[in-house]
């Protein structure tokens, strides 16, 4: 059985449980607090990642995976979620590779930072928050058109791409993100949970 | 044949060419200023990339793809650059992943700002370089690592993970990070240029 080394808040560990619980693959979960530097300690940079985040993938044989959206391939090989033609894989990296390149580095981190981080935030942090306002809603404009041509964002099923874009999305209004403006990005969070195996963001019976 | 939409001094754009000319394959270079909106126009949001970046990748009967990775990953498929194993690919894709999320935001963004930016850098830009400076030698302190094993960073020979690594390390100096604490990275970005195909990153050859 494979072990997901996680922190339950966060959305790339999410993406990885909603995977494993939608192919009902048996998987044991083991939780860090990165806020309290638990990904950081030599134990976990020399066996896990060195990269010193969560989510790590770790088969039985010991061998370590991290980044989310390596381990959504890994685990997707194979299964409805990816499917097998080169021209869908294309299409759906070029989603899961926007999705942590524009809307993570904006949606997320103002979440981040307005409800996980535990000190207050800094000036520079404090600066930041309208120019992360603006590309995180620019980044939401392109999933909503994105979303204009069909139910999922790849394909006539829902990929994961579909689980790499919703990871945070779903939770751009604890960052500030009325989502109200998105009507497509609206309607496909609503379908997303009707996928048989959803589970919310940081229910703990994962396992 | 297909074209390639792109900007010359951009790392992104520089891996598709590198692996276009590894490869060996005719390609149309057609390019655009970033520093002039060129990327922005309704055009090019509407037929190329609605996230107005390049590079963008468009096939001969017109499908685009944008996204470094995943014009990576589409392109190296079936070459000895993207071996056909799910773990090496998964590998392969950690390293683009990483390379994405942790290593362009401090690397490549310091480069921008202190070589392709034309305004003089913001009070906010000013505010971030020092922890951008540190969070991109993080970054490459994990490189290290990850070459401390062998000669390219997953399996025997270079791959597509080499190339996305490549693009903006080579060129961080720019950014005003001395890679000389780096000798397993210095090593490979000196074997990486004798690939068979190999050219800077401004060349204007290409196609």
């Amino acid at each position: 059985m494979v072990t997901l080394h996680d922190f339950l808040p966060s959305g790339n560990g999410y993406k990885c449980r909603l995977l494993l619980r939608f192919l009902g693959a048996p998987f044991t979960l083991k939780e860090y607090d990165i806020l309290k530097g638990e990904t950081r300690t030599p134990e976990f940079l020399d066996r896990l990642n060195a990269n010193g985040r969560i989510p790590v993938l770790e088969l039985e044989d010991g061998r370590c995976l991290s980044e989310s959206g390596a381990i959504l391939n890994y685990l997707g090989a194979g299964t409805p979620f990816l499917p097998d033609d080169d021209w869908t894989r294309a299409k759906v990296l070029q989603w899961m590779f926007f999705e942590q390149y524009t809307l993570e580095p904006s949606v997320a981190v103002r979440r981040f930072w307005l409800t996980e981080q535990t000190e207050p935030l800094s000036e520079i942090q404090q600066a930041q928050l309208p120019a992360k306002l603006d590309q995180g809603h620019a980044a939401l404009g392109v999933l909503e058109r994105g979303l204009a041509a069909g139910p999922w964002l790849v394909g006539d099923g829902p990929t994961i791409a579909d689980i790499a874009l919703y990871g945070y999305t779903h939770v751009a209004p604890e960052g500030g993100y009325d989502l109200d403006a998105y009507p497509n990005v609206t309607g496909w969070i609503g379908r997303f949970r009707e996928i048989p195996g959803y589970v919310p963001i940081t229910r703990r019976d994962f396992a």
